[in-house]
């Protein structure tokens, strides 16, 4: 360890007298926001793990190939969050033989996941699965499309969840968190407090589940004070590209590897 | 610089004790390609920047909305190097109000970027222009279907940079070597050393314009110490994701912000 410290600051302060600090460090962002929401733990991406990236459409994120099979294929990856961190991934791990999957569905409530779970989920037994659903189970309430309520949320997602670990006993599992950023389009105070309850449910879950937690609604929290909301997402609810690099530097905090 | 490194050093500690090394520190990759080939300068990123790639099919990587003018947008950027790279601009950024394009196309040689230059660069007025062209100036005369010779791509590379230096005298330059990996589909023992011309005259060319000069062919070379070559390119010209997002990191390197 001190070894490697050492090793690290002398390549900080050469790196540093080049002038090349931003590319070298994590962006600040992300430390501050994980300050606000550390992650309790890390889920640790081993030699032949088969990754799977399930949501709705801020994990699908314009995907194509849909119905393929494909791991590691740039269209079926979309272009989002889960792209970004899916090359991350393969970059830094090129010994691990990663199989990395994109099946997120734009629109999807968590009872959706669950309808299309055995193709688009069990199928493909992932040994890491991220999740990243909640934010539809409370926008679509809003214009009387869904009737679900955040007790149906959590009943649906523990559900799910026990589903999953009878399945694929072994699955390292990761929780997202559902965010909003407020006073950009779709979201207004008028989410508040009761979304909120979603992001709690998601929280709590995932430490029933003893898996880690992505705080994304702390880095959104902390990227609007750096650039105007509009800079980080287009509605308050699907991100801009520096939004999705946000999300996936910040999901990257949750694995080691 | 002193307190930055402390803090740095402060802040590999903690991470390392958490177990996320390989997520803070540059992947190694990178560090050991630009051992090999360091980059002699680096351009600032400044606020306001309007930064262009331009290339080939590497660069272009499937983009959409071809014909529009369109700054930052997911579809635009295409889902290569130039799109991670932007996405890595943006999240460390926020403060600079960037404009990022990518006017790639796919199968062009330096001529070629020649014919549509006005519209497609000079008409954006970067104040960061990238340019990666060269592998199909070599590719290309295999077939017979191009004629032309390191000669008249190293005079056609320097008629375009004189010709943009005259239109926008403040651009900065970035120069990113053209590259192939032996034994993977396309790229056979024939290429050399003819195609090694290609990447000692861009390099020269950076040099002369006092441009960086980004190595990807000393980036390969380490990464397919660590993968196979199909690991990062699937027909020894085009990069994986894998492949794609060592471009980007190394593409970072050329930069300062």
């Amino acid at each position: 360890m001190e070894d490697q410290s050492t090793n690290n600051r002398r390549r900080f302060i050469r790196n540093a007298s080049l002038g090349t600090l931003a590319a070298i460090s994590i962006p600040e962002i992300v430390s501050a926001a994980l300050a606000a929401a550390p992650i309790a733990k890390r889920v640790n991406i081993e030699k032949d793990d088969i990754i799977l990236f399930q949501g709705d459409s801020i994990t699908d994120a314009g995907r194509g190939n849909r119905d393929a099979r494909l791991a590691n294929n740039t269209g079926a990856l979309g272009n989002g969050y889960a792209f970004m961190a899916a090359s991350q991934l393969l970059l830094k791990n090129p010994d691990k033989n990663l199989q990395i999957y994109n099946k997120g569905v734009s629109g999807n409530k968590v009872y959706q996941l669950a309808d299309r779970w055995d193709a688009d989920t069990l199928a493909i037994k992932p040994t890491v699965l991220s999740i990243h659903i909640g934010v539809n189970d409370y926008w679509h309430t809003l214009n009387g499309s869904y009737k679900g309520t955040i007790d149906n949320y959590i009943a649906d997602y523990k559900k799910l969840l026990d589903r999953t670990k009878a399945a694929l006993p072994n699955v390292k599992l990761i929780i997202c968190e559902p965010f909003g950023v407020l006073d950009v389009r779709a979201v207004t105070k008028d989410w508040y407090p009761t979304f909120d309850l979603f992001k709690k449910a998601a929280k709590d879950i995932a430490a029933e589940y003893n898996a880690p937690f992505v705080p994304y609604q702390a880095a959104f929290d902390k990227a609007i004070t750096l650039a105007p909301p509009s800079y980080w997402t287009g509605d308050g609810v699907h991100p801009s590209i520096a939004g999705a690099a946000l999300m996936a530097e910040t999901w990257l905090k949750a694995v080691k590897g």
